[in-house]
């Protein structure tokens, strides 16, 4: 048994491991495949040293089995292929009694704030986990996790048929939030300006616009007949969109905060006046939103597939990474946990 | 018959004027109270002289009695007492479409876009009346306007029984939204910097906090256990409030935008996704706040006495203005716009 060790500087160590026997409310997993999130990335440039502590296991978007199990465990048994929700709450604090343990004051984000995915074998809390049905493989597991935060997107936005999404963004996760509101009968325009990942919404059924190309302002009028789009999700991060975001709404409309701005952007608030918008935050997801994802892959309502740029073996773990740093063309990167990808 | 016209540069004429006689589906009023608002006041500084095209009679917080009715005016007689929700919205844009015609495209809102209530007579659109029970007078009747813009504001925050809510500001619009709050069972604080709009407040039962004194952040804290408020109303248009009312919020609490904020601040979105925050734009009111306003005053849920300041004549409307200019003392001066105060 292995795990991949983040030692700081772009670098993972390969160590052995041994197998943590799980206590009276854990399960042990055989790690399937685990995708590298944009987190991830941030943790590998070192930006967030201070929060990991290196050296640490990281990694969170995952698949596994079940292989032992603790005696209070109820509901599952062994062999049972399963993805964890990577959200360690208190159950004690103001947002957990409010029953939003999801933002829990206290919140552990298990592969960031403690041992991560990227191993052989993964001990974790019997809560945290979603059994998959047998219509979706391992593979396509490690994508469950993103999509439940697109579908906690959606859900936060109330996306609703026939309304019209712009999402600005097209990377992993507005890929995937303009999956999930197509989903939800929403007519959807991604906004980017990245050609491949243009191309990769296209390809999957997406409509784009790039708004270095066309001014997105009057496109977005002229598909909405003047009224502007009903949902906008801000994806992107960048400052242009904070501007976008507020312009190209109807009156009542509602943007989801996806991407995480740690500074402190201008807005708009007398568009937000004028208009009677809603800025909604959102952030990581809840049960429903794993739910939720599993039934759109399981269902065959988002085909996941494509969006498997590369598997790699947990050995490979340095390559995997490099070959996504900075590359828009990847879109999500597993690396299997096992000994074959 | 007689008109106030404002001319311009702080000033308004006293001219004679005609009644209108109404389209088949307006009415004239006699006009009985006219509260002055924040927005006239702006008018008065000639900060609004392109929009508003002086010489113009302003005025719209206003109170009257039907005395002439079109040929095709239902559901009224002579002699009601009403209020004008002081709305002219088109009816055929995507806004009013979608059932919003409050923040219609093309919303004219009559005192600014067109002639308002400061004269004798004034002949309106039968759809903008309100008619008024006997247990409200048509003095209190002036205050509905701006009372139905604080059940708007608590409508979109959705303030349910037992929330905490802070409000920011303790002008006219704070210490109404504050009353409609509590009136929806809410536990409320006002922050308010200025003395003698605390008294006010306390005077009529609401708790208020000084920032200038005190830490609003760690006594918000304290007074929800940790918690935070549930909602917040930024009802004071400065920059401290935009970084306070992030920060004093629950997780998922709402923050609704009231004050006018035409320059863009810069707002913590961090806060915003991290803790699932709502920012809600509020303008003006719909149908059912008037509704609601009125109850609230006619079932004295609301004691709108106390909000009155003073009472002037038309043709003494120059004082009027000039005594409420950088008043903070005064909550609300009316004008009679018949003979007698």
């Amino acid at each position: 048994m292995q795990a991949a060790q983040y030692i700081g500087n772009k670098q993972f160590n390969i160590v052995p491991s041994q197998p943590i026997t799980p206590n009276s409310d854990e399960v042990r997993l055989d790690v399937g495949y685990v995708g590298i999130c944009g987190t991830d990335m941030h943790i590998y440039h070192g930006v967030m040293d201070q929060r990991v502590a290196p050296p640490q296991i990281i990694g969170h978007e995952m698949s596994g089995t079940i292989v032992e199990m603790g005696t209070d465990v109820k509901g599952f048994k062994l062999g049972e292929e399963v993805v964890v929700r990577p959200l360690d709450f208190c159950g004690t604090c103001p947002a957990c009694m409010a029953g939003h343990s999801h933002i829990c004051h206290n919140l552990k984000f298990m592969g960031i704030d403690s041992p991560g995915a990227f191993q052989s074998s993964w001990t974790v809390k019997a809560r945290t986990l979603h059994r998959l049905p047998a219509a979706v493989s391992l593979k396509q597991a490690a994508l469950i996790e993103p999509l439940a935060v697109a579908c906690h997107d959606v859900a936060r936005a109330r996306v609703a048929k026939g309304e019209k999404v712009v999402v600005i963004g097209g990377g992993p996760i507005g890929q995937l939030v303009a999956q999930v509101a197509k989903a939800a009968g929403a007519e959807v325009l991604i906004s980017e300006v990245n050609e491949s990942r243009i191309a990769f919404a296209r390809n999957n059924e997406i409509s784009t616009i790039n708004p270095l190309n066309e001014d997105l302002t009057k496109v977005v009028k002229e598909w909405t007949s003047g009224r502007g789009a009903d949902v906008v999700f801000e994806v992107s991060g960048v400052k242009q969109a904070i501007e976008a975001m507020t312009e190209i709404t109807a009156v009542r409309a509602r943007i989801c905060m996806v991407a995480i701005h740690s500074e402190k952007p201008t807005i708009d608030l007398f568009q937000l006046f004028w208009k009677e918008l809603e800025l909604l935050g959102a952030r990581v997801y809840e049960a429903e939103d794993f739910d939720n994802a599993i039934k759109l892959i399981a269902t065959k309502a988002i085909n996941i597939d494509p969006y498997i740029s590369s598997v790699s073996t947990l050995t490979n773990i340095n390559n995997a990474f490099s070959s996504m740093d900075g590359n828009p063309q990847g879109m999500k990167a597993l690396v299997s946990c096992q000994a074959e990808v």
